[in-house]
């Protein structure tokens, strides 16, 4: 691992994804007292930064197990990432699902092509069904956060936003999986002298800064919600080790803070982000006092968020 | 008039807005069946195109009008356009609102320092009230839409979209009070060999519609109600000539249209425009079996929304 494999990594996936926008506000640099550049990764395919790393990692397969096709068990944002991106590079993706999940997001992934198979709606039902499908199809399984290729192919957010500025202090990621921040702490490392990464963390589910703490992965209690409901899942043993060593800091933000910086960036940046990406900038607003007069990047995770049921 | 006086106009309103971008997108492309480019003002100051007519306007001004400042009767995005551009000018701008204008539109315009002066909520109240503002203060009165710098500043969207799109071959807007269908004529004319004008206009306020039918200025009854409230005001004397010989089609859309072409643009696009803006997508999506294989701009106008009530 050094920095020529993270330049290979992007040059491989950069014909599969949107290089996307970086945007900044004069009334939010106002708000904040630092300037703030957002890497909309809401304006990728799909619709998040998760495009990425699945592609990624369908890229790294050998031909023999691309034949074979991928599998996956989410109910997000993955599910939508790994069925495009397989779609596009002529693979079968399978894609086990909670029976009872919302069906606009089952549609999202029959629109690219992903084979739908449903189980219980509890993890162990979930992986149980991923290994079957593994086993019967000898599709190759993916992890959504936690898989050295999938953290390679978040990194290019990072590295995107590095090489158009490389003058940033900070690099503030959501927590959910791991994979992101990971991913943002390794570009980092490569690609910038001084930046420090920073997490945002919703407190209801606060594995990540327990983990921390702690030393070892956390998790949450089952019956923690928030409405940054991409961020509930854990940590793995792939991306904690990189996220110990590296990360900064993580600012945890309470659900009102989250709603409130959501609707900060609709109504002044005028772009449409989900909940789980208002966190990373929730955090800057709640800790801003020490981040005054420096150059802070923010990524934007995605923009799928259904418009007819808000939080606001 | 003659392209030199384009150029020289954005010339001088560039400093004061934002050159805004143009996005696509691919899922839109293939329901459209055509190449669509959308320039979006929704990014522009103070969230609309209104920024440019109105920096326009307080720029052709001699030193002496300068210092007796500016007057205008508007609630929408012209009072929140002329008091901004005035502040950043250093101009002084009163802006004649109805008493019972919504809270959040007077706000708008405080926050960018205009003083706002109330009247009756009707049209001759209106005008009245400006009418003394103008004699009271020396204050030159500037109208939303029928002005010819005005005009000239709103053409300077469609001079943008040329430069960077020139292949284009139809540019739709829509249609309200005029002033930025009239500047796209005249961008059109000067920037393009072969770009033609669409008017979008909703069937319920379609004033601008039975104008060309007629020949004449036309009305909308007082009553008429729009979600597309930005578009109930009429054409001008200064206007309606330019539309008159330049447009090319003016196509109504329904309320039920304009709703479900925001909600597309909405999920799709990841951006907030307002219905206004909807308006000019809506009549390509109602006609597109025109427009097929085609390269098309759409001149997404503003995106200054309540996001606490929306229409879906």
């Amino acid at each position: 691992m050094n920095k020529q494999t993270l330049i290979q990594v992007h040059n491989r996936v950069k014909p599969y994804i949107h290089k996307t926008p970086v945007l900044t506000s004069e009334l939010i640099n106002e708000i904040c007292e630092t300037k703030v550049y957002f890497k909309c990764e809401n304006f990728q395919k799909m619709g998040a930064f998760k495009m990425r790393g699945a592609t990624n990692a369908i890229l790294s397969l050998t031909e023999e197990q691309r034949n074979k096709g991928v599998v996956t068990h989410s109910s997000g944002n993955f599910a939508q990432a790994l069925s495009l991106a397989a779609k596009k590079i002529g693979v079968k993706a399978f894609i086990v699902m909670p029976k009872n999940a919302p069906q606009v997001k089952k549609n999202a992934v029959k629109t690219y092509k992903g084979e739908i198979i449903e189980c219980d709606s509890n993890p162990i039902a979930r992986e149980e069904m991923a290994e079957k499908v593994r086993i019967e199809k000898g599709a190759t399984f993916i992890h959504p956060s936690n898989d050295d290729e999938v953290i390679l192919g978040q990194a290019t957010v990072a590295i995107e936003l590095l090489e158009e500025y490389p003058q940033l202090d900070y690099i503030f990621t959501p927590i959910g999986g791991g994979g992101l921040i990971a991913g943002t702490i390794l570009a980092v490392k490569y690609f910038s002298e001084k930046c420090k990464v920073i997490g945002g963390e919703p407190i209801n589910v606060d594995d990540a800064y327990r983990s921390l703490l702690s030393g070892k992965i956390e998790y949450n209690d089952s019956n923690s919600i928030t409405i940054a409901d991409g961020l509930r899942t854990f940590l793995g043993d792939r991306n904690f080790p990189i996220i110990k060593k590296g990360v900064e800091k993580i600012i945890r933000v309470e659900e009102t803070e989250i709603i409130n910086a959501m609707k900060l960036i609709w109504e002044r940046m005028k772009i449409i982000i989900e909940p789980s990406s208002a966190v990373a900038f929730a955090a800057l607003l709640k800790d801003k006092e020490n981040y005054k007069n420096k150059e802070v990047g923010i990524i934007i995770s995605g923009g799928n968020v259904d418009v007819t049921n808000l939080p606001f």
